[in-house]
């Protein structure tokens, strides 16, 4: 719980018992005001628009890979990252009835979820061929969804806290292929107050041999570790990139200035996205 | 075209139509014999199994980035790159009948499709919220579900080419959020003959400050261009990170031993993915 941060409503992606819910009670606890969206362009537009609002949306997952539509809409709002959490998560088979069944789902015909939860989930779909997904836009809608059904031989997937909330049963627990299934969430927000022991930055070099290499030269001079390096090809500019680059830093260290001026020598182009406090992991 | 390549069989996702199937078409001509799986891991298994077979993946997307099982499928089934291609993607809203509806979908209550096919067109179903999506495990077999279903008020997503096989319709063109969308598909194969302009490979490096900038020094000196860098945190030992790095080189250039040997003094572990030609753009 970060209660140092202190914005008066909170914009995920979903309703309540998704994982951005989640994600966002164990941040800033149970007492604050979250309102729901439907996509992560309503969440960011929603900050973007109120400045009494932060957000919360998922930056990477470990099975599935970074997830480019957000990076692309913080760039595109103009957003800062203010906090960070890691959520272990476990994906279950929910369901209207207890059934005693096993592993045997052959009545089931169709399952709700979120994209991303199905295919963080492939071996479950693999190993029972007839199940038809039927995707929402995250799995507490999913679960929501099932609950509102009038078919038996429906399931959902989704967190253990969305199963409590729309009264369904876990029929199957920890589904998900990769037992070391970590999301990373981070909290925008329109503050720049820039405080914290972990900064995250965007930039571009200029398309010369070595660029890249030099641009991190001052990393290596001043001993910082990265944590994170990912370059993005630059829409419609072929062989142009842009690289998200993430470091650890002493919390009251002043360097980051002399770091970004140092950089500016070889970067076309560069944008710090936030300074924040290096995130804790919770199970889900 | 790509005749050199002399495999007797190719894998790849789908059915015909898929994007994959499009890919393999584009690379190696339409004489070669093509066997469609319904997951990565079948297609690069078969292909591990035998030694006649190349299989065509993706690798990653400009909307949605990079597809962390493939690269994790790469170092399970120890398989080289060896070839490469980029498809501009357009996805295409199929149909049986020729409805002039213009932009009214208010009668379509289903869309068959592949999961990464919706994740690229969410405007399309933010802007019609009562179409529900089930998956399929891909574009092609998608429209193949639904030319085979006796329900009228049903669509597909996916490609020209998968219109025409399934005897559809096109409703509505280019339906995918961002107009320049490219999937880079990479070819591979047990061969380990090493020939190209372009290199993938993968390393780690040790865990002290400084040390990816070392690893990556030889490339400055080089003088070489990186065209892509990506961090993978690696699973279960927190703070450790895999790097995926692709760089171009002169086609008969002899030095990749030398820098191979010159990253192992900061590298923990480093493997050479491939060494390709590096892949032209096609449309689709």
């Amino acid at each position: 719980m970060n209660r140092n941060i202190n914005y008066k409503q909170i914009a995920y992606l979903g309703i309540p018992g998704s994982y951005s819910f989640i994600a966002s009670n164990r941040y800033f606890g149970k007492g604050i005001i979250m309102i729901g969206q439907n996509s992560f362009d309503s969440v960011l537009k929603i900050v973007r628009n109120n400045t009494d609002f932060a957000g919360i949306v998922p930056l990477e997952n470990s099975t599935s890979g970074s997830i480019a539509e957000v990076f692309d809409l913080l760039l595109k709002y103009n957003l800062s990252i203010v906090g960070e959490i890691f959520l272990k998560i476990h994906h279950h088979i929910l369901s209207k009835k207890n059934v005693k069944n096993g592993n045997n789902f052959k009545q089931i015909s169709l399952c709700y979820s979120h994209p991303q939860a199905i295919m963080q989930c492939k071996s479950f779909f693999q190993k029972n061929p007839q199940i038809k997904s039927v995707l929402t836009s995250d799995t507490a809608t999913a679960a929501k969804t099932l609950s509102l059904s009038a078919s038996s031989n429906e399931i959902a997937i989704g967190s253990n806290e969305a199963a409590n909330i729309y009264g369904l049963k876990i029929l199957k627990k920890n589904i998900e292929d990769n037992k070391k299934n970590y999301t990373r969430f981070v909290v925008v927000a329109e503050n720049k107050n820039r405080q914290g022991n972990k900064i995250s930055l965007v930039f571009s070099v200029k398309h010369v041999p070595g660029s890249l290499f030099k641009a991190l030269s001052p990393y290596a001079k001043y001993g910082l570790n990265l944590t994170k390096i990912e370059s993005r090809p630059v829409f419609g500019k072929p062989w142009e990139y842009i690289f998200f680059l993430d470091f650890e830093i002493g919390k009251n260290d002043k360097k980051v200035n002399l770091i970004v001026s140092e950089m500016k020598k070889y970067a076309q182009f560069i944008k710090i996205l936030g300074r924040y406090e290096k995130g804790r992991t919770y199970e889900t």
